[in-house]
């Protein structure tokens, strides 16, 4: 592309200041290094995530930066040595890499490679520990190794999954989130066996994907709980076949759970990130194989606790991030298979707006009828 | 045998209050009812959860009381509808009943057998829910579904595995729960494998057990850790290969074990009780796939806590409850591995005594250079 090797100077919502408004600003945007890779960002989602971090609450955002992590694109121009992917790919930028040579991508046991972690976790790229984002010199820190609110974004090939070019990028966008940690945190972190009881707390996107993996699994009993009546017909598209409030009951709700299934759930699932929910998910779960499963992001210092006899008695507490799924190898496979219609994706989409209403969008999410607001980054 | 079908009037150690010294009482032991065993014990070791219960702090212990749980004998007399031992078969009693009926012994994924647990937990059998111990007809409470420290003792049928005549009964009776717990923790709950890196908090006989079971299964490491030195040149005798005291180091311990392990353990094992050290436990574990195992019990009330992105970051926190080993049907098998001198059991034997010592015995169990303490019940 023309572009190629130039400084871009596009669209960007830049986070000045935690909890004040993002700013659209013109940022530059330099050219990719050895390994990087420059994307055009046509497609991205919001998730509470970037809502948590702008908040301020993360004790570990940086200002000024540039967030989002949940988007689609097309690879605008690589760096030296960049081989797997090319311009024109169409791509899901993943903020889990996946370098297949770290200890941990060679391990067959985790999907969390560690290959750029040290980089993006201080907002920087590995190659100079600088940014590629800059606004009248002034550089603006990634986020998430992603930075997908800005029309162009640079990012490390680790963290490029090339997919399927006939795919929708406005709806497969979501793939890069929640909808694949969702569905990971069932088939892969879980393991959800056919027949299987399972009670998902927490029915915003990341639960409804959980519960649609689980039917999928061929759970038997799906029971969904939230404090919001209202979200019990929509989680019933999803695979929800049974509700509870836990607002409507006197006791605590791991007991109503209980109660409900003959000593608790083969497996749960906290998508809220509530360290007072994570314990009751526990809780509800069966004596002497029940496994309970962390997949929301608690706020920093929160501490999650329970009595060990509820381990000892054979109950297992694990967590999932990015689902489990390997991110450069799977997500192209997830995309297939939302191709191919087996998984759901454009009904988690509540809404679409552009970039510049970037701020309104963040109001919605806060609403109990939003799952996924989409934005168009060049209209 | 003549005392068939009569009570049997023998020595036993009685807990009339908590925190008093036991006393050694003429106990009426009644008949075994449908279902049950009365069995001779032969020889008991002391185990911590007796001490537990003895000391007032386990708020289910019921007084008075005949406690004792890791014991061997021979069949004296069955119930009604036993078939599955008669009068002259070795046995160790079993506190992890195994019906293979309820839901539990079903499921395939669990040894907490549930169908006698409710009258066990509170000190009955379960047909009539009294108890067959008494002094001059006041009743005496069983515990554990055990009772071994008395000469003769009523179990459920469940509770009893029948073992090979030719096995030593005053080692062997460590199979009825420190060493078989041990060696479970590793091979059944954590699955050790070929190659892994373990941490062990805590060298009593337990924390020796899963040395030796990691040995057993191939793991390249095994670090003990323990606050007492003089643990150390014994517990290299059960495969521990390297040992830290958490008193030599400033830093804590998860992080003194992380830098020795580029990372953190691919398994820990908590054989204290500790809730602080469980944690430990958990987060000296490797990210991405380290599992801790609570071996421990705690105090009633205690609780465990950490952040719950320790979970989401891939370690895994589980518990054991008898190693996870099927009572009836794998006790019986550890036992045939014993004579196979495929497992220790004498090294874990530092004291032998006799019933009228019990609390000199007690005392004994207090010092770090007692391991397992077994009473000779009938000299």
């Amino acid at each position: 592309m023309a572009t190629q090797g130039q400084v871009i100077t596009c669209k960007a919502a830049v986070a000045w200041e935690p909890n004040k408004p993002l700013v659209i600003e013109d940022v530059q945007v330099a050219p990719p290094q050895a390994g990087e890779v420059r994307l055009k960002i046509l497609f991205t989602a919001l998730c509470h995530t970037d809502a948590y971090t702008w908040s301020g609450k993360d004790p570990e955002g940086l200002f000024p930066c540039i967030l989002g992590h949940e988007a689609a694109g097309i690879v605008e121009s690589v760096g030296e040595g960049v081989t797997e992917v090319q311009p024109g790919d169409h791509v899901i930028p993943c903020y889990t890499a996946e370098c297949r040579e770290c200890k941990f991508c060679k391990s067959g046991k985790t999907n969390l490679c560690s290959k750029v972690r040290e980089a993006t976790g201080v907002g920087v790229m590995l190659g100079d520990r600088k940014s590629r984002f800059s606004i009248n010199g002034t550089p603006i820190y990634h986020f998430m190794g992603t930075s997908t609110f800005s029309q162009y974004t640079v990012v490390h090939d680790v963290s490029v999954a090339k997919i399927d070019p006939k795919a929708p990028l406005e709806k497969v966008c979501l793939l890069g989130c929640g909808v694949t940690t969702g569905l990971g945190a069932v088939w892969n972190t879980a393991k959800v066996e056919p027949g299987s009881i399972v009670a998902v707390f927490g029915l915003g996107t990341v639960g409804l994907a959980v519960a649609e993996g689980a039917k999928a699994a061929g759970a038997s009993r799906i029971i969904g709980i939230d404090i919001d009546n209202n979200k019990f017909d929509r989680a019933k598209n999803f695979g929800v076949t049974e509700f509870v409030n836990p607002k409507d009951h006197q006791k605590p709700i791991q007991q109503v759970i209980m109660d409900l299934t003959d000593g608790g759930v083969d497996y749960s699932f906290e998508c809220i990130g509530n360290v007072s929910v994570m314990r009751s998910a526990l809780e509800c779960c069966h004596k002497g194989w029940g496994t309970s499963v962390i997949v929301g992001v608690a706020a920093a210092g929160q501490e999650i606790s329970t009595r060990p006899f509820q381990l000892v008695t054979g109950r297992v507490w694990k967590g999932t991030a990015f689902g489990g799924f390997k991110s450069r190898t799977q997500v192209p496979w997830l995309v297939d298979k939302y191709m191919k219609k087996e998984i759901k994706v454009d009904e988690y989409i509540t809404h679409t707006m552009t970039l510049g209403e970037i701020n309104e969008a963040f109001d919605l999410l806060h609403e109990g009828s939003c799952l996924r607001c989409v934005l168009e980054m060049h209209t």
